[in-house]
């Protein structure tokens, strides 16, 4: 099958306004989502009827990266991205965290019948922007139709390939004491923009989430020679989470200081309203980094230079020592107390 | 989190026998289910908790082949295997059907609120023979929960990543003019076991899904020096389809002889009652590969080491020429008709 240039409205959505099951059949029906939608926006050409992509590696890249993720954000869209920002970003993201340079993704959808072909399509051209700008080509895909009533209209996972970049060992397990927690930015804008979407909420200004690529910023710190001990990413039950699960695969003990930790004042307002606590929301372009002490500066100068991404990169603490798996926060009048991880479902379906 | 040993029955079993929203949300319930069931089952220990699984590559590995594909298939469990194992073999097959040697897959879980645990644990011990029978290693995973209703069970993602075992093509674009099409064994038992699942039928005998994996097959083939030009699993469409995209992708005339293609009575007589045509079933283990006709003794001989998998194997039909784009099925009493690619849906989710 021929690949289609990319038209505004393609023939599938034309005819078909609405997902049915035989688009998930694998007969004509499949094939023309594939040739019309899929393989246009992904450049996949004769590739996207094959049952694999095949991709070569250079001599330094012997060492990979390999990561899934599943997408079921509820709703679809939301300021400041879509489920298809997230799947990609998200992946790219979890590669970016183990020092890797993402190279390709697959995606695989799970569409409820009645699903609009336009939301599709929409979503797709997102995909689309968001590897462009991450630098990552969707090279393979898997499109399964559901039941009305079987599923929210669309799930996406994405898989992803990616190439390690540094001889450093980017582990939890590399981690030391007296090591900085580096944070990349503001947190909490995600899981506010999901929930303000999801209830119909509206503020002065608009939440947008943060949802955004952090490869490129990774890589520039390892090319810039950063000594990066570990790395993760903010998403699922937010930095109090994120550092938890730090803490006890290493049983280290980590203090934050609150006062350095950026939660804008809008979104903080929202929080108390909701009675979310945002050290505990979701975010998806955030992450902390450990560093030595002596990288804090080399690390901050190089991150100015991604304002998106970096601009906001400060130390918000430091490991203390080995002797128990623990995450202290001191708060703004000096107290500290113990941030626990997270035991329930602050907001459900945030990615 | 240490890696725990196997247990017949985990702790997270016995407090939520059904899966609840917090199960998805990436703080204290995720990770017990990831510590207690899909960790020891995919043996990932300490691994089960990054973002991303890393590993290196021999040097003769550097040509990859990345593969994705989702499992929605209902029921979860038939005659001859279950969403678990389909999940696994149905990606491994995409990678053998490129040339490649499986070597590592994801798992996406979509987990619909109150899910059985017990039945999740089953799913993932099948998963977990799957992989082992065909030899890969399942390295990363994700688990999202979404509301009840808003799923059906469970849905699996997976996505793999086999190294190219060969220096031939194997691309629909090798097929040549003259070229022989094997067929590895009886064909629709696959979507003939979904449908007997789904519909309660009962059969005098059993009809069981032909659910395996393929690689071992396919590595033999291509160690033994049989020159494959292209092949393609009879998944979704049945033998039909996937003859069609090939000579729609080649613009081939293919000729197959129907009293060459085995179809099992048991199996044909039910495709009757049901109104299907066993040549647009689905099959999970079934193949067709082109190669010259020299090839064709010495391809039959290696098959037949691999019973279940290759003890059928024989020619079907031959690439007549390449005029045109077209698929002719002989029939029994000698008359020609032509196979076209399946339009509808004739059966969903039956993978």
């Amino acid at each position: 099958m021929s690949l289609e240039k990319i038209r505004s409205c393609p023939i599938a959505l034309q005819q078909y306004p609405q997902i049915i099951l035989a688009h998930g059949g694998g007969g004509r029906l499949t094939h023309q989502l594939i040739a019309e939608i899929f393989a246009p926006a992904f450049a996949m050409g004769d590739r996207a009827q094959q049952d694999a992509a095949i991709f070569s590696l250079l001599p330094q890249q012997s060492k990979l990266a390999f990561t899934t993720d599943s997408y079921v954000v509820k709703p679809l869209f939301f300021a400041g991205g879509d489920i298809g920002s997230l799947a990609v970003n998200g992946t790219v993201n979890d590669l970016a965290m183990m020092g890797a340079r993402p190279l390709y993704l697959s995606a695989g959808f799970i569409l409820e019948e009645g699903l609009a072909m336009d939301t599709l399509w929409q979503i797709v051209q997102s995909m689309r922007k968001a590897a462009e700008i991450a630098g990552v080509q969707i090279v393979t895909g898997d499109t399964k139709v559901v039941d009305r009533g079987k599923g929210d209209g669309i799930f996406i996972n994405t898989a992803g390939i990616g190439a390690i970049a540094t001889n450093l060992e980017i582990l939890p397990q590399s981690i030391c004491e007296g090591d900085v927690i580096l944070l990349n930015g503001d947190i909490g804008r995600h899981g506010i923009a999901i929930m303000a979407a999801r209830e119909g909420l509206e503020f002065e200004s608009e939440i947008q989430s943060d949802c955004l690529a952090l490869a490129e910023l990774v890589m520039a710190l390892l090319e810039g020679g950063v000594e990066i001990h570990a790395m993760r990413d903010l998403t699922r039950g937010g930095l109090a989470t994120a550092l938890n699960e730090l803490a006890s695969d290493t049983n280290l003990h980590m203090m934050v200081e609150e006062t350095a930790i950026a939660v804008r004042e809008d979104v903080r307002a929202v929080c108390e309203i909701l009675g979310l606590d945002p050290l505990y929301v979701a975010n998806e372009g955030r992450f902390v980094a450990f560093v030595p002490e002596s990288e804090v500066e080399k690390a901050i100068a190089i991150a100015s230079n991604f304002p998106e991404a970096g601009g906001q990169m400060k130390a918000i603490g430091r490991v203390v020592d080995r002797a128990k798996s623990l995450v202290s926060l001191r708060g703004k009048i000096g107290l500290t107390r113990i941030l626990s991880m997270l035991s329930g479902e602050q907001l459900p379906r945030i990615c």
